[in-house]
């Protein structure tokens, strides 16, 4: 088992990163302080893992199960009014503790619940797929949809710890997997070329879900996200490269309907766009922009959009005012292993990206 | 104008005390960052209030109204999204400020709407009723409530500043003045004897609402709150002894069903409820209980409860196990300007006092 700290002085939590570690008994224990637990998950891993967690606790705990309908769409009030109602009805008081057993919808609605229910309580994340793992579990965001936008209500809110078992991710369907790499593949554009270079070499073995590659690369991501997180914890600066191919992949999202593209997968195609514009520009290498394609690639990304128009993208963009001044601020790469958020760039460039079919 | 400094690291902020605090208008610009504000009240304050601060900003703003409709009851779900939607329909982003503009239920919902609006956005308050100036505006607690529990979601979320304006408190009923004087009183029976002995040397004055009185009753129980909340911001331990009063209180206000009894004037018999008990124990001398009483009857408080039984009390106290160790914790007096939060009483005693129709 590995161990990242995640350093914000008070609201400092260690991630723990292995296989196996839902069987280490004493490790999930000692990280639950109440006798009151709610476990928090959906109904697409309850079958799955519910029962082994209880199991666990159930002889020291009082377990309350709260199971949510699975998906983005539930990711609302409703389902955050359930938690709030059966803690309420079972008589949970500050001394409960929540366990968000679940992706990233889980863990962002099990977090807001922890920040709100009765003025914050402690709560502590078990991710089950590889993107919540190398994502959500670090930095503290939590929160809810709101009809009028995504991730609207929320709050900065750090979990007690996380406990990343990666032999939870066997039961992961290929395609989620795939999306959870866009996010790992982004650490090492972003900010660590040895880390792009350590997964092109491992590409293929990391497919194959080897063990001690995924906790390399589990691992890896998380440091790499802690060391921006830490320096930035409100996101009022450097953060924002995490975005790379946000802006660009939230655009594909919203034009083709929520759960179409998968987060990771759109994610990864706005890295490709990301790449294309920022060889245009000048700052990336055309060998280095074919490595990117490749690799993701291999990661059974894809990297090419769906059928979306020019004036659709920009739209979605928010850039129907096409002034200089009003410019989209875009996460862009300068070589592999460094982004920058610039909205200095060429518009010609950027409106032949988004016409652009084939990468 | 008096400036108290509420020091929680990078949470801290000035309140300010004055008369025509709102004719400053330098004052308020300068601690109103965004060029989007929106102005938070309820339907009593708008009438009266509403205008004039949007004259002072208006040049220079983008002002969004807000008016929820007036009462405790509305402290819920809806008006915190008729908030959220308000917000998002008006394109606010995180460079918005908000700014609350009433009283105790208008701060709370519009602080926890700052602490949760796209995970946390600028918020000012300008508190219009004396409990809110002496109370709310101090340590951060923001919230709403829930169906099955007052203040069950909310969290802990600093403003920037406080806007203490006592020429706001002309307008305010006179039950309602005196409701927050309840809350004054405390202060000076938890931690503040010269204090205590200063009310009642000028409980005549204050009552008039003579400004240089009332700006330092507001200046010297805001310091004794920021010196409790310095110490224990997020309410692990000494903060609980600013619940004088409000375990008996809160019975007294349920049993009377909400509205019928003033918060302030349930707090007051409340006090009255555990000085004596306080007297039983030998903690507190009968002439100081005297005096308790004494100053209470001058503010023009209650300091009888309702016709309530011993049983209904017990349960509305959540003191239905009768056993030693489930013995409720109450913050009883030991001596004027001392008080301890213990479950170490005699339940005889406690039994009689909840019996006692007149003290």
């Amino acid at each position: 088992m590995k161990t990242i700290n995640i350093n914000l002085e008070k609201r400092s939590y260690p991630i723990y990163v292995g296989e196996g570690l839902l069987e280490n008994y004493a490790l999930v224990k000692e990280n639950i302080p109440n006798k009151k637990v709610a476990i928090i998950t959906n109904d697409k891993v309850a079958p799955l893992y519910l029962q082994k967690i209880s199991n666990i606790l159930a002889t020291e705990k009082d377990i309350i199960p709260i199971i949510l309908p699975d998906g983005e769409v539930f990711k609302n009030f409703e389902s955050l009014n359930l938690i709030y109602d059966t803690l309420l009805k079972n008589k949970a008081n500050r001394q409960v503790s929540l366990i968000a057993l679940g992706g990233g919808v889980v863990g962002d609605i099990t977090g807001f619940a922890a920040a709100t229910f009765m003025r914050g309580v402690d709560f502590i994340q078990i991710p089950t797929t590889l993107l919540s793992q190398v994502d959500s579990s670090v930095g503290g965001k939590t929160g809810i949809n709101h009809p009028l936008g995504k991730n609207m209500i929320g709050a900065f809110y750090q979990p007690r710890c996380v406990i990343s078992d990666i032999s939870l991710l066997e039961t992961l369907p290929d395609k989620e997997f795939s999306a959870g790499l866009a996010e790992v593949i982004k650490y090492g554009l972003i900010r660590d070329a040895s880390f792009f270079e350590w997964l092109e070499d491992n590409i293929k073995g990391i497919i194959k879900r080897d063990s001690q590659l995924l906790i390399e690369a589990v691992v890896r991501s998380c440091q790499n996200k802690a060391d921006i997180v830490e320096s930035d914890e409100f996101e009022s600066g450097i953060r924002a490269i995490l975005n790379l191919g946000h802006t660009f992949g939230h655009a594909i999202e919203t034009a083709t309907g929520y759960g179409k593209w998968l987060h990771g997968e759109a994610v990864a195609t706005g890295m490709v766009m990301a790449a294309y514009l920022s060889e245009q520009m000048g700052w990336l290498k055309k060998e280095d922009n074919q490595r990117i394609k490749t690799l993701l690639i291999h990661a059974n990304l894809p990297i090419n959009p769906p059928e979306i128009s020019l004036q659709e993208f920009l739209d979605l963009m928010q850039l129907d005012k096409k002034t200089k001044e009003d410019q989209i601020n875009l996460v862009l790469q300068q070589g592999i292993g460094k982004a920058i958020l610039t909205s200095d760039y060429d518009a010609k460039k950027f409106h032949n990206t988004l016409s652009k079919k084939t990468f």
